[in-house]
């Protein structure tokens, strides 16, 4: 039988928040009791009125109901959820798991480690899901499903079962090594799609550009419309990955430039052709 | 009623010529007749079997079907349209329009100028719809539909209809202009593209990041993998754009870098929100 908590709380319903309450809600139907907040009283509410949260915290206000739950899931951006770490260290808690969901690991991890008692775990996690869009409307039960969900702790507890219950794959791996490949994975896309539309978005001829650029456009810079305080957050948690990563990429546009002044065709095409090698075997792959 | 060809001949069908050959016939049915290749004879026995052009051309083997056609719908990459150009310099053509659907238009225009006879016209055009997928397999009759379809000339003949029938929006534009305005658009973001895949797969951890890369590496990504041809044609027939863009994306790299190293959490907030309202704006508007 299963021993996830009836009774968890969530802060932070967001996307990735409220997409783990609906698929929790999916799963256990009635069965779960999920308390609930965003950065808003009032969104908290209509979180609420939509049936993802049953009932709403406000930790301004002694949330006695938070003694009687053992898993506490964070679902904010990473400056948030150091604020919350905080918070929580003021309550007293029972014996309590907290986990967060966040986008870098090891300035969390170590400020958890810092701040909270003895009675309360706590385990740096990441999905590896995610979206432009923001905000508990677009939140989806299955969006976790046969997407990497990085976990960086033994100590399991609960975890197994949540990723099971959402459709995850479980990667263990440890904080650091966490950050310095998600630079890659993530960080590096979702910096340098900011940099690509504000090159563009710079240049005098931007208004007739806008009216033709298409589904290229569209793709490239998708990240730069992901939500800012999320971003800023994620750069001044990984600052020293994130920047060997965007001179890398600096690099590689110099031995570019290199090639279009001094190459014939076939090396430009050997170059093109690395790059779609390295893409579809991801795409079929992963 | 309509005067539009009712025998037409496209070269190249893949996505672009077979999209548009399936939108012709979605509107005048058994009325139009197509004639077509693809580059390889293999290739066009399929496509015509598969319903989506009538009539085979072989252009090696006195193609008599040609002298009937007054329309002629060259969809390859530029390289190829300029072979294919000097290959209909030597057959006796009718009275007849030739256009192009290509992503650069001056140096093809101009070399149009040059090969082509008092009795065919040429007018380049290109329409601002794609996809990474390439071939006729993924031809679209409605691909074209609400996009933008730059023409870069005044005298349109058959053109008008042939945009109004596949949806898309007529934007005129003489061909210098397109080639600026396209090397922000659309080619700067398929070159970043490929060298961001280039840098990322470059790492030693390539292996390890690909097992957690996600949609944000899939979208930024996706240009890499569309056809290596069309981008390097793309690359020789647009060089100076294309470097002048690329020197700015690292010029804006450098500045983000400078703003890393010095400034405050609300400057980087700045900076990411212009992104993301640049971005937002042209989403919302066009």
């Amino acid at each position: 039988m299963s021993k996830f908590p009836k009774k968890i709380a969530i802060f932070g319903i967001g996307l990735i928040g409220g997409s783990i309450a609906l698929g929790l809600k999916q799963h256990f139907g009635a069965k779960i009791t999920i308390l609930g907040s965003c950065s808003k009283i009032k969104r908290s509410q209509k979180a609420k009125e939509l049936g993802i949260i049953d009932e709403v915290i406000d930790l301004h206000a002694q949330p006695l109901g938070l003694k009687l739950v053992t898993l506490i899931i964070l679902a904010t951006p990473v400056g948030e959820t150091i604020k919350l770490l905080k918070m929580l260290t003021r309550i007293n808690l029972g014996k309590c798991l907290i986990i967060d969901v966040g986008s870098t690991k090891e300035f969390v991890i170590n400020v958890a480690k810092q701040l909270l008692g003895p009675n309360v775990s706590f385990i740096g996690t990441h999905p590896m899901a995610g979206s432009e869009m923001s905000g508990f409307e677009n939140a989806d039960p299955n969006l976790f499903r046969n997407k990497p969900w990085v976990v960086c702790s033994k100590q399991l507890s609960f975890i197994t079962e949540l990723i099971e219950i959402l459709g995850a794959k479980m990667i263990f791996m440890d904080a650091k090594k966490h950050d310095a490949l998600t630079s890659w994975a993530s960080h590096l896309n979702l910096v340098s799609s900011s940099i690509l539309v504000n090159t563009i978005g710079n240049q005098k001829n931007w208004p007739d550009v806008a009216k033709i650029a298409s589904s290229g456009f569209r793709d490239t810079s998708r990240l730069a419309s992901s939500d800012v305080e999320m971003k800023k957050d994620i750069i001044f948690t990984n600052k020293d990955n994130i920047v060997k990563a965007l001179v890398k990429l600096r690099q590689e546009i110099d031995l570019f430039l290199n090639l279009l002044n001094s190459s014939s065709s076939n090396e430009i095409t050997n170059y093109l052709s690395k790059a779609k090698i390295i893409r579809d075997h991801w795409l079929v792959n992963f």
